[in-house]
């Protein structure tokens, strides 16, 4: 069973993995590709992963036969447990719980080499229609308090598959930096009575030098204080705390805009490696008026190196206002 | 002028190094391995160096001479700028300043490839009292808050180059990890009336699983809830909040366990790439009840992807338990 634990100072939970236990001659420096050879997530195939629990395009009702367009099945080599009671205990001074969770894996096209900026329209729709309903899904889990969806491309972003997918994980705590992020966007609205992501809207609309594109429902921007270079937020214009309220006809507008931001970041950086990571309310408040979902884009272009991860501050050597323009003015077919 | 902007929602501060202005095509991805050829910190090379700020061992005075033990220069490439004011400002609902500070690169060592577990006791005591010196003399600029004191060993850390050599940033902000670790640790102490690294060594002294090595003044742990595989913190016995307390005395004992903790973890993983970062008070109030100045060794073992990036939710297959018994076994000639 992985176990939770608690660092005593900051607050921040990790998972200890124990099943995974690896000794220092288990950690090999990696090639630099994902593997290639048999690929569980192919059409054909879906008995080498665990029972789906979703698969959307499938025109008969035949689980975990081929014919599906996006297909959701849990980790096989899942960092936490679905069965069992969270336990929780001190040891000491210390915290710590069974690693309970639920760890799965959205398989995003059954076309092996296909990645997002080739995707049809109708493709990202069915995806982001996906991702709500596994969260809303899981939300029916009393034991968790936060679903986060996110995608590592490429093994330098962290990817250990090739066929394109993103990751699910539920989590019976509220992670650190998503709980900073809420209590920060609270105290900006017992100040101001306004949600500082609308009013970050608000001023990106009315400056234009940070917008990478936008239609009537979502903008994609690069942010003021970005982490890294060519970092980007995409965000619902009207305010919503939670994704689990998206309805379809807002799908339509959100595959079109998030289509269309990674269409200008593959022209700007072919096959750049990157991360995006969903962020929305925690499960047992979704109506919140100080917090608005939105999805972050963290393209993997510099070494996080000592001095970030020591201290939170981050060098990037890329004004935003430089590559949102660059991006704005790539020309798409 | 590089420029410093705060992220309005989490209050993150990061740095636009505007000058290094990288455009996509800037983005090359790297080789593996650190440039090889002409060393800019190698001997007999002081002139292509800025001017330096403090060297210690030369038997005579001659700045920018050779024959010197560690060797202390501003970065050539510095990430921010030592001249200038802050003139802060908003833009709208965002804070802004110059990007004001310290880049400093200590030199470890005169020898080219000589790697810190390579190093003798004394060479070791120079180098840390050298943190001392610098984090001392730096402390009365009034400008600056923060200074960190940090290590990217190997390109896959970030590094840049070869020569042994740490670095130092002056900050006008108390960056953001360093802000949470402090509040939480006043926390503590507000409802302990103790401190909660003294409370981590009483229970780690008492439980002795997660030591790694310790002397009469210093510890060496793997922490209860370690972010990655292997992680450490080096931390002194008895109450300390700043590193600029340690008194010549002390640093014999530090320099033998900081070389000993290096030696252990590099006969368990060869070569490791690691980032190691100094955490100590802030400039304006070195006096603290609740905060203990430590080190905190990273070695990068696995790559930190979306997930842990977008939640600061760490996954770890290592239980520290583990990782400290495998290096306290270690036979050390």
């Amino acid at each position: 069973m992985p176990e939770l634990r608690r660092d005593p100072i900051i607050g921040r939970w990790v998972i200890i993995a124990k099943e995974r236990g690896k000794r220092p001659s288990d950690f090999v420096v990696g090639d630099d590709e994902t593997k290639d050879g048999f690929c569980p997530l192919c059409p054909g195939h879906e008995r080498t992963t665990p029972p789906e629990v979703l698969a959307y395009g499938r025109p008969v009702f035949a689980p975990n036969a081929g014919g599906w367009s996006v297909r959701v099945v849990p980790n096989k080599f899942p960092a936490l447990i679905i069965e069992g009671d969270l336990d929780k205990q001190g040891e000491g001074m210390y915290d710590k719980m069974n690693g309970i969770g639920a760890h799965e894996v959205i398989i995003e096209t059954p076309v092996h080499d296909q990645k997002i900026p080739e995707m049809s329209h109708d493709q990202i729709r069915l995806l982001l229609t996906a991702y709500r309903d596994r969260i809303a899904d899981l939300s029916n889990d009393v034991r968790f308090r936060y679903i986060m969806v996110f995608k590592n491309f490429r093994k330098a972003a962290g990817a250990s598959l090739e066929h394109s997918h993103s990751q699910l994980i539920a989590l019976p705590v509220v992670p650190y930096l998503i709980q900073e992020e809420l209590t920060a966007a609270l105290r900006y609205f017992e100040y101001k009575d306004r949600c500082v992501f609308c009013d970050i809207i608000r001023q990106e609309l009315s400056q234009g030098v940070r917008v990478v594109c936008e239609n009537d429902d979502f903008i994609s921007i690069c942010p003021f204080a970005p982490r890294l270079p060519f970092e980007m937020w995409v965000i619902p214009k009207r305010h919503m705390s939670s994704y689990t309220f998206m309805t379809d006809r807002q799908f339509s507008a959100l595959a079109a805009l998030f289509l269309e931001t990674f269409k200008r970041l593959d022209k700007a950086l072919p096959k750049v490696p990157y991360n995006f990571m969903l962020h929305t309310a925690p499960v047992k408040t979704p109506h919140l008026e100080h917090y608005h979902w939105h999805i972050e884009i963290m393209p993997k272009l510099t070494t996080v190196a000592g001095f970030e991860w020591g201290t939170g501050f981050y060098i990037n050597p890329t004004p935003p206002e430089e590559s949102a323009e660059f991006l704005r003015k790539i020309e798409l077919p």
